[in-house]
């Protein structure tokens, strides 16, 4: 009997690597995909086409979406700043909008055209930027609408929304990576690299909640992305 | 006061047409939004540009995004025939995937970067073609989906999805677009055009449902979109 497909977004950073390598260990043929949104760390496409050929992805689909003719995101339009000043409360300006309605919706089309049913996003809810499309209840939402909208859907097929990480920790996220043996050296997770060197910034919260995420669990940023201000003092082993 | 802002999925068609129209009616300002998916039927994006014009829409966003790339649908894959029978039971080949999630997940991502709550799709699900996508249920789910997904919709501001042709049968929405001065004379409705002329094919079932509807209504079409095998007889007026 041949594996069941699963179709995984995949951005090329560290949760949905973990993401992909979890639906790989649960024993899925991979389809990746990856969406070209013009967003401004675009260097993470590289990262994610590496990801893609480490853990033996079968089929990586990078498809073009402009969502920066939308704007409303420090991710989408240059004249917002990425905030540096540590995780807040609140929703953060990097927040795009809708942005993981519209890649699962993407995911789900995938999906039905190809006759997956389970669709894998490395969502977490816990260390994270407060982005509301990251939430239980809107993963819960989505699968109910996937079951509606479809033709697979109609006609008896459950799609089923896998969000792994939903529950984990950074730290926690970190160390499923690294037993799963997750290509975590070839993610990418910085929002705001610098131009030239293509280096992660540290100071953005998507630099800031890795570094925590890697001390905590006592592991070496493999990336060496951990930029010296945040490694606490830690030496690679 | 300014009015508010909807944001109105056209595809040129008569059913998106006569949403479009039916909002300008409600007193919205128009953003509408098209998608260029490569769709067989590409002809439609000249009518979208018309009526876009006709109906004095403020923004007028013609968004690619290639669904060929998933395929799965007649009107995706030239190598899928669309159906040119007569409509029949079940889901044709002509559904294409996720199409209206995918599509109402762009609007809402339109609507929150530009600061509009209301999205307005011309679905119906009376004379048509079956698609699970254009029903009730799902456009009720998506809303609820739409709430829990948006910065927007957790500070307390409601997203509303207006599907205003619901429950009208096909000569309702001729009579409805007739009644609004809906740009009908622009819309255009075949998936299968001849290539060189451009002209409908008469047979699809979109051709089918609009001449059936024009009929009924015994409106003459004024995109004499009509073949002559459908017209029943009828000389225009």
């Amino acid at each position: 009997m041949v594996a069941e497909a699963a179709v995984v977004l995949l951005s090329g950073g560290l949760d949905s690597t973990t993401a992909a390598a979890w639906a790989r260990a649960e024993g899925y043929r991979l389809h990746a995909l990856t969406i070209d949104y013009n967003q401004r760390h675009r260097i993470e496409l590289k990262a994610a086409a590496r990801v893609a050929v480490a853990l033996g992805v079968e089929r990586h689909m990078v498809l073009p979406l402009d969502l920066s003719r939308f704007g409303g995101s420090a991710l989408t339009n240059r004249a917002i700043a990425v905030p540096k000043g540590g995780v807040g409360p609140g929703i953060p300006a990097t927040y795009v909008p809708a942005r993981n309605t519209v890649f699962l919706s993407l995911a789900l089309a995938f999906a039905e055209a190809s006759g997956a049913r389970d669709l894998v996003i490395g969502v977490n809810a816990i260390d994270y930027s407060g982005y509301p499309d990251c939430r239980p209840e809107f993963i819960a939402a989505f699968q109910t609408l996937a079951n509606l909208a479809t033709k697979l859907g109609v006609e008896g097929a459950r799609f089923r929304i896998h969000a792994p990480l939903a529950e984990l920790s950074k730290a926690d996220i970190v160390r499923l990576g690294v037993e799963l043996g997750a290509p975590l050296a070839e993610t990418w997770s910085c929002y705001d690299p610098d131009p030239v060197g293509g280096r992660p910034c540290g100071l953005c919260d998507s630099c800031r909640l890795r570094a925590a995420g890697f001390a905590e669990a006592d592991v070496v940023d493999p990336a060496q992305q951990v930029p010296p201000l945040a490694k606490l003092g830690k030496e690679p082993a």
